[in-house]
């Protein structure tokens, strides 16, 4: 009793101390309430950005930049905090000039270690939800009433031809429509459109075999959880139908077999050129007939880019290419397995794709090798679930009381420069609890790594994005030897054959190039042009100073769903959680610049890095 | 707290001596623990039926009749009990022999007068929710796996064909839908026959100033609640969208344009005409082609009539119909007002369909009078949410924790036969504060009342499924005169006119017969035959003596949701919260009789009724 009286009243000192400096309009007091190793993570509440700041200094200098315009108050408790091995745990809340925040405060030895703040609604223009729901019909008789239907069915009509979204977002895959439904929450007048005939599509069309790696309780998009009896691991079609249904559900405006080819800045808006297909649908059925192809330019005020990881197939260009018989394909381009049951197969590449891949042709009868050119970072799904999620995002989590938006927000608050030495531990236990399996993988020939600083698979993701498989029963089979390994480089292909480094000879009926895919880069230079591109510079990573993630330090991955250096322009995207976390952030950051409110960026991203 | 105390004591020493009678299979002293007015009502959990005892000798009778088989064991208080004006009321939990149950308990002097119990689950037929959801994708590597979209492409290919469905669906409104649902969850294979094209056209192809007059709390369907952005009323279109993309991701198998034209019983079987037009889709996107029109006899066990209420349009055979000239139409092929802008249009009806459609002509400036033939009762919308529905459906209500399963719980818990009772005050309170309102309308000449014993609308509803109006806004237009009333019989129809019993005559362009519909027995005779039907008997209502509703009283809805006459046929329906929670209690029967578990039924109803 004695020791969470003291827990509360040493976070209530903190916060009212806090609270005092701000309203003093002291940043040097309210820097001095943080540790000398501190991080303070703000999200579009203090600073219209994504971005955080390391020890007084940065907190001083945060504070002064941002204290007279965004008049903090309010700052207090919203449950009672949590000790344990000597860090209080406080969920806060608070307010500012043109909003409402909440947040995440650690503090050691009285004095805050990581703070997270968080902008969650803007005064005035709050979502329509629960309480604040629309009535879905008006009461009484009007003349000339207009219905839902014929509202609905007006608005896509007209979108994009005689009335103009403030937002179009390019690419409709969880990325576009988690954000399409924050936007159309807020009244933001939206426009996705997405490349493949059918929302849902992006996961559809892939490998046959596909399930997603992430489990359910990591991967509900805003407002609409997935039931409680949706599968762990949805089915890429499940997902599928699920994105379909969504996007109709929160209507949103949504353009199929719809490619933008380019976007240029004109004035405050862009025009953006859109080749729709003859073969779209609406997005709702209410609408009527389709357009036949049309070229229509668009011009929106907000330019999202959500283009995806998995735009341009990346190829590499191995000598002989041409003279092979069989059949080759990129792993996108997989049709799955069937027609090669009895067939010989190499697939090149050791990560999710490759394995999967693999698997589901050795599950036909095919003989299978795998080519190794890299180390991999493997991690059995079981144990990443148990280890690596299982505290966050689980159904002991959920019983816990740990709903997805405290999940999200404790991740959030975790500041990306000690988050791999927070990560090591949970990858040095799964090592642990796995030996035997990354033993018997190892004796297989196979070369396994952990991140180069044995951080494991969030913080690989976050770095580049790639390097890794979740097992989900494909290791196995290359650490008995049913699926062959293979290790090197590839030097050509023969006729009927892929040669490596070491001379050894791989016949083959099928080559899969599971070597992944270019950058968000490449996929928006296509669109904005390779200037405006390298101008805005390199999307995503941290800035590691790791393969594939350049220094210097960024502290934020770079360009994601916060201002670029172009203005108009952002980029949302990253796995179901990101995209559902982020979203809402990005949605208020358009939200305010639609209103007219002032959003003075504190700390915006240098570019180091063109491409 | 000495009082809350009491409350736990007296409630708990009820319950254990409850078990106490029940365990020693001492049904006399289980009834001495009911009050003289007393009701036990079962849900499936004692009787395998759907029933209502009365008193210590109703209750001494089944269990007198159950105990053996169901042998109930460990009723206990789920949560603290609560008293309120002398009753305390009570959740509780048990379990019997097969399955488990929870329900409602109400003491009053520390005796029962009601209990509610509900069969919630069968012991090793879990529900696999939360916990028990399925993993989506099974880890590991097997040979010829087959994939989520091959298993459900081939379940739709061969369901109705090479394999016969436990049970057969008519009709895929809210209530096949719903129960399509949980019959999915248990693992019993359903098919779903629907004669429109699309999941949620019984709603789209009304007259299209529909929306929902019960609000969102109150029409949640299971396992998927609307998110909380969903309007409190939702326009006829959007939940016709939301109905399609539920039966897709609910995974239902759903025949679209499907018309069963014949039933009939062979063996244990039912043989079931279906004939499916050329123009259906798949339920799913992984459905390939569509066959063509075909006629297919499906072998269901169990035979599901879900044909709701709106299925045969009732029009009066007035005479002179065929002289006149203008449009006539029943509400249900009002194709909506914008084509009768300026013309004289004459509504006959007065319940909900006739007021929205006369409100919609007079919104788009027709000349618009209703003819009210009976007494109508009346309700306005914001009053009836308030003070009808507002303690157990609303916002407030999810603020005080009452879930839409406890909520639905307590209405199940009110017994039919105390029901009006505890009505009656709830519309005495409406009739005063709508004093004015009333009075306005009684003014205008419109003849109201609040059912024949002042119980208002859902005895109403429960009784005879008509008589009433929720009133949305069209009746400040008749008691304005904006919309012209008329009052008696229609006598003829000349070319251009309406003619009543009291000479009037009313010029018409346009007249819409809003005359309700059909009985089910007439649907499901259309079906089974006559003879089935008539044995089955009447369908809905109590058995109040009141209009349209026969006596002797019956306890129960006739034939909804529990066995009838007819081995093997079951009736589903109602608005969507019934639908939603009646669904569980027959799907539970239903999955009961697939797996051979014994369903005994006690207190099975009498046929009073034909038709």
């Amino acid at each position: 009793m004695t020791e969470s009286v003291d827990v509360r009243t040493t976070t209530s000192e903190w916060l009212a101390a806090f609270q005092a400096a701000l309203t003093a309009r002291n940043a040097g007091a309210a820097a001095a309430l943080f540790a000398d190793d501190s991080y303070w993570r703000d999200i579009v509440a203090f600073t219209w950005n994504i971005t955080t700041v390391e020890g007084a200094v940065g907190v001083a200098g945060l504070l002064r930049a941002t204290l007279d315009e965004v008049d903090p108050v309010g700052f207090r408790l919203t449950e009672e905090p949590a000790e344990e091995d000597g860090v209080i745990t406080a969920w806060i809340a608070f307010e500012t000039r043109t909003g409402r925040g909440s947040g995440l405060l650690r503090l050691v030895g009285g004095k805050a270690f990581t703070l997270l703040t968080t902008l969650d609604e803007l005064k005035g223009h709050e979502e329509p939800s629960n309480g604040r729901r629309p009535a879905g019909v008006r009461h009484g008789a009007f003349r000339d009433r207009v219905t839902w239907a014929e509202s609905r069915a007006r608005e896509e009509a007209e979108l994009g031809y005689t009335t103009q979204p403030e937002v179009l977002i390019v690419g409709g895959g969880q990325g576009g429509i988690a954000l399409g439904a924050r936007l159309r929450q807020l009244g933001v007048p939206a426009l996705i459109v997405e490349r493949n005939q059918r929302p849902g599509d992006s996961w559809r069309r892939r490998y046959k075999s596909l399930a997603l790696h992430d489990p359910v309780w990591y991967d509900h998009l805003p407002y609409l959880p997935f039931p409680a009896n949706w599968p762990v691991f949805s089915p890429k079609d499940k997902i599928g139908d699920w994105l379909e249904m969504y996007a109709t559900v929160m209507e949103l405006n949504y353009w199929t077999s719809a490619t933008c080819t380019s976007a240029v800045r004109e004035g405050d808006r862009w025009a953006v050129v859109v080749d729709r297909d003859g073969e779209h649908g609406g997005s709702s059925g209410v609408r009527g007939s389709s357009p036949a192809s049309e070229r229509v330019t668009v011009r929106p005020r907000q330019l999202v880019l959500a283009l995806g990881a998995s735009g341009l197939p990346s190829v590499p260009d191995f000598p002989g290419r041409e003279k092979f018989r069989g059949d080759q394909h990129h792993s996108s381009a997989h049709p799955g397995p069937d027609q090669y049951k009895g067939k010989r197969a190499v697939v090149i590449g050791s990560n999710n794709s490759a394995h999967d891949i693999c698997a589901a042709l050795w599950e036909v009868g095919a003989d299978v090798t795998m080519v190794q050119r890299s180390s991999t970072h493997v991690v059995r799904s079981d144990t990443l679930m148990d280890l690596g999620l299982g505290d966050l995002y689980s159904e002991r989590a959920v019983a816990a009381g740990v709903t997805t938006f405290k999940a999200d927000t404790i991740f959030a608050s975790l500041p990306f420069r000690v988050l791999p030495a927070l990560q090591t531990p949970v990858y040095d236990a799964i090592r642990e609890r796995d030996a035997d399996y990354y033993g018997r993988l190892e004796r297989a020939g196979f070369d396994l790594d952990f991140g180069e600083d044995g951080s494991g698979l969030f913080v690989k993701y976050l770095r580049r994005g790639s390097g890794y498989y979740i097992d989900v029963g494909a290791s196995e089979l290359v650490a008995s030897g049913d699926v062959k390994l293979a290790s090197g480089q590839v030097t050509e292909l023969t006729e009927d054959e892929v040669v490596l480094d070491d001379g050894t000879r791989l016949p083959a009926d099928l080559v899969v190039y599971a070597t992944g895919y270019g950058s968000m880069n490449q996929l928006a230079a296509g669109i904005i042009g390779q200037e405006m591109a390298d101008r805005v510079g390199k999307v995503w990573g941290l800035g590691s100073g790791t393969t594939k993630d350049p220094g210097p330090w960024e502290g934020e991955l770079r360009n994601m769903w916060k201002p670029t250096a172009q203005d108009g322009l952002w980029f949302h995207g990253g796995n179901l959680a990101l995209s559902r976390y982020y979203s809402l952030y990005l949605a208020l950051q358009l939200k305010a610049r639609m209103e007219g409110i002032p959003t003075p960026v504190y700390g915006q991203a240098e570019v180091h890095h063109a491409q």
